[in-house]
């Protein structure tokens, strides 16, 4: 199973000039989902983490399998206001301006080591900004993992650049 | 393990008055957040279904867990705007004014029979448009399942009233 076959690429989306990768198929194909899943903690393997943290929203769809199927704690890197509690904050580049990520400050033990999931890595600033926000915790990033690496933006350089060791299933 | 015990309230989140029930706790809880999916898998027996509809956000985690242990596909409804290619849609009453709920059109194939899962049934707004996006499609809805009823809102009644069929691991 070839799972590149499940993410189809919808030219301009979401505006002119982006080569989208969507998941949709992917998860709506049982055995497609489950091999990534199961591709996910492959790579995971070698980087050792207690905890995983799934960035909103489709971190969380990956996040949340993986937690189930290796049978570890999932924390959620959330966009402003969803999430109660005292939060610490991140913001990561958009094309025009800035968003923020909020995580909150006392969900992570201080010897957590926690690995950052995502579906795609592109730039790298959104596994960025979740990685400074497990720093501000005091816990350690062990690493981020994603479905897909788009190669040509160069995010996992600029990740390692800060001390963060990327992995992906696939690349493109 | 008592579930209620990792749902914390948070009185006056996201505003005065709301006593917000926190996942966070469930899920930063590997051993919790198992019995969750096992329960909701637990609920969903009795319920034909052949894929699952995840509501954005919180929908996604509890769905794509569920995916996974009962190897069903997953398909998302989502925030405006987040979906490529033609979408159908369907608003939903907030307190103050609308929202509005997409979900791909050629995603679901006509003789799905799809169970809809979010976290916390309250009004059951947003289950109810993830309902017609359903029947949008041509697909029939074999009903819907949460973590947490929060009874006094009626919400259950309110999809019965539609011919939805909920059910949920917890009340309150």
């Amino acid at each position: 199973m070839n799972l590149l076959d499940y993410l189809p690429v919808v030219p301009d989306f979401p505006k002119p000039g982006i080569m989208f990768r969507d998941i949709s198929p992917l998860l709506a194909n049982a055995a497609a989902f489950k091999e990534a899943t199961h591709q996910l903690a492959q790579i995971s393997q070698d980087l050792e983490f207690t905890h995983l943290l799934g960035i909103e929203s489709r971190g969380f769809i990956f996040g949340a399998a993986l937690a189930n199927e290796l049978s570890k704690p999932l924390i959620l890197a959330r966009k402003p206001n969803k999430l109660p509690l005292d939060v610490h904050q991140e913001s990561y580049g958009l094309e025009y301006g800035t968003d923020l990520l909020e995580m909150q400050k006392t969900i992570l033990p201080t010897d957590a080591k926690v690995l950052l999931i995502d579906d795609v890595l592109a730039t790298g600033g959104t596994l960025l900004a979740s990685a400074k926000l497990v720093e501000k915790s005091g816990a350690t990033v062990a690493g981020a993992i994603t479905l897909l690496e788009i190669s040509f933006l160069a995010g996992m350089q600029k990740l390692a650049n800060q001390g963060v060791v990327a992995k992906s299933v696939l690349q493109i």
